[in-house]
């Protein structure tokens, strides 16, 4: 065979859109917070210890004897039908308006794929869902960021900024937003909706959060409101997505989008050639899973209830004035602000000496900012785990703010 | 609320690269195949009756017990660390340059996301895998095909073809290929590694049917020919994709690319924004499932044979002179050609009320051709319905040629 000197130069194939991804901030930012003793309120986890771990062994043994090899055959591309029909009547429309996607993350990247152009301007709350973010990069848009508040995003400014931008589409995430925890108001979700039809602009609603809300009222979806608007579920702008993952299991990656027949159809085609189908077995499952939904929800939401109100607790005692923080009502994270000038990435290393870890809060704006923020995550994490953890954050603010 | 004429024209937001998007040619015949009576050989699914039901069940047992919760948190991009050991240690090649993904369908999706910029050539066999026409197809690629004969690519052609195209990547399957059933010969395969490293081309090899041979020895991958030459797993020009869909099951998609770490590192990133991570719990039923393995290929390679065979046979006695067919060594499917002039797509529906369906030809093509070809798939059918679907199609071609 020929010599080594005529192999390619692999990195110099590497497309375009390849070439704008990089590793996640927070991938990186979470190794150094991974060493031992140290407390970390970085990551994003669902409690494990809440996982229903017997019903899904159970549920597996069920769909295996009542599918039989079908449990494990290819499967169709738009999902497992009783599992569509079931989302499909939470909303009230028909199973036809329901994808099926293996992790909210697909919904995203088949999303992007199938609306944004090169150049596309695509809003974004600011901050947002930083794997939103890495779903729509390939496709290349540019972001705008909408200017958001303690109650989410600002809908003058938005009003504003939809005067002056041509906009693609609108990405939010109204209840218990990740990073901030911050949740929409009914008027802010009308106004949402109809400033976003107004102006063209589709609306992608991410709700992997809204069961889990330990007080106040829940709210109508961007979705149902959008189809009030419409009054007709193929015509409704906003496209829904939602997920198992933070309710029952995130690991059978079982998650679903609804959206007119339009959106659909293109998103059968779309997933068609991005894997063919979600794990027949898994949605399966899922189904089997259903019935014991209802006492998840209120067996998670409890438990993240008392853990967030217990952090809320410490922080009021442990951090030093001049720290801000959003007390959420429901979801599992809330957001932290330090007085300006303090920079959270700087900050990281001083934190981890004092066994306590978070994320900056800067990777979660697509176009920079949030220097002296950060998201901390209370649902996977002890009373005492929270209570020393808040006490050595408070600790690290104060030295930062010496 | 405003009234609903200021909704978005959604169609009019669906990207260019969706708006290319079609409902698979095959999705749409197969749906006049599945008249009740009709014999279909249409389809290309692994026999459901071979899955090894029990041993599934006991994995999942096994899966939840040893790992708890684990198995269904979320989980690492990069996939479960004992399956890709166990993938990396049959090429002798480090676990990092192993990557799962969710299906062998994701994988190409994947690679052409991160290799294929908008008009770049890709090459393909002439016919080739669908499924891959339909992945590479959202990044805006310009095909051109490459000649195959009897014996697969005809790497003369391919020769001449380089000196006037600069391609970017060529697809190939060199065991037992769908559609054709054909298989690449070792001087060929080597021919073919030189030539597309010596042009800069990148050679994605897939080879989900390579376990499932019937006759003739094993020959080496693309990948290990590759290898040979680069002397480095990281300068490695082919990249090559399985999967357990054909040998195990297909419906828990669980698959793998092998690649250099340049190729490796951009499909960890592309992974995050496409699925975080294939299912946590089916990577880790099928780490169990995996000593099972070389018993079940025995199992299905002996059965494809003996389907295969009598396929043949029956063909050898029905079939008018005149209509040619591949003879495979092994996997699911083989071609046939009548002769010029017929039109396979035409001539459908008369097999249809013949009670046999088939796959026209024409769709395996990039840009066109094949009229006059089909696939036939024997992978899930009983010895009764090839000897009476066989006869069916002899008579439909009788009438064709009348």
């Amino acid at each position: 065979m020929s010599t080594s000197s005529a192999l390619p130069d692999l990195s110099a194939l590497i497309s375009r859109r390849a070439q704008t991804m990089t590793a996640s901030a927070i991938r990186e930012i979470l190794k150094i917070t991974q060493q031992p003793d140290v407390i970390s309120f970085a990551g994003g986890l669902p409690a494990p210890e809440l996982f229903p771990l017997d019903a899904v062994r159970q549920a597996a043994e069920t769909a295996l004897n009542k599918y039989g090899p079908a449990a494990l055959q290819y499967s169709t591309t738009e999902g497992h039908p009783p599992l569509r029909e079931w989302i499909a009547e939470r909303h009230g429309i028909p199973a036809q308006n329901v994808q099926i996607v293996t992790g909210s993350q697909q919904g995203l990247d088949l999303l992007g794929k199938i609306l944004i152009n090169e150049g596309d301007t695509v809003l974004v709350e600011a901050p947002t869902y930083l794997g939103a973010l890495q779903s729509f990069q390939p496709y290349l848009p540019q972001y705008a960021q909408v200017p958001t508040d303690e109650g989410g995003i600002d809908v003058d400014a938005l009003e504003r900024l939809l005067q002056t931008t041509k906009a693609k589409l609108l990405y939010a995430i109204p209840n218990f937003q990740n990073p901030t925890g911050r949740t929409l108001s009914l008027e802010r979700r009308r106004r949402l909706v109809e400033l976003t039809a107004q102006h063209g602009v589709l609306l992608i609603e991410d709700d992997p959060y809204g069961e889990l809300r330990f007080t106040g009222e829940a709210l109508p979806s961007l979705y149902a409101l959008g189809l009030e608007l419409a009054g007709d579920v193929d015509r409704n702008h906003v496209v829904y997505c939602s997920s198992f993952s933070k309710t029952l299991v995130p690991g059978l990656r079982d998650a679903w989008i609804e959206a007119a027949s339009p959106i659909v159809a293109k998103l059968i085609q779309a997933k068609q050639g991005a894997d063919l189908h979600t794990p027949t077995l898994n949605q399966m499952m899922m189904t089997e899973l259903l019935p014991l939904l209802p006492a998840q929800i209120e067996t998670v939401g409890a438990a993240y209830r008392e853990r967030g109100a217990h952090m809320l607790r410490q922080m009021d005692e442990q951090f030093p004035a001049g720290v801000a923080y959003t007390r959420p009502e429901g979801g599992m994270f809330l957001w932290v602000t330090l007085p300006q000038g303090v920079d959270t990435v700087a900050l990281l290393p001083r934190a981890v000496e004092n066994k306590v870890a978070y994320v900056p809060g800067q990777p979660f704006f697509a176009l920079g900012g949030g220097q002296n923020t950060m998201r901390l995550s209370y649902s996977s994490a002890t009373p005492e785990q929270i209570t020393q953890g808040m006490r050595a954050l408070g600790q690290t603010f104060r030295e930062a703010l010496a």
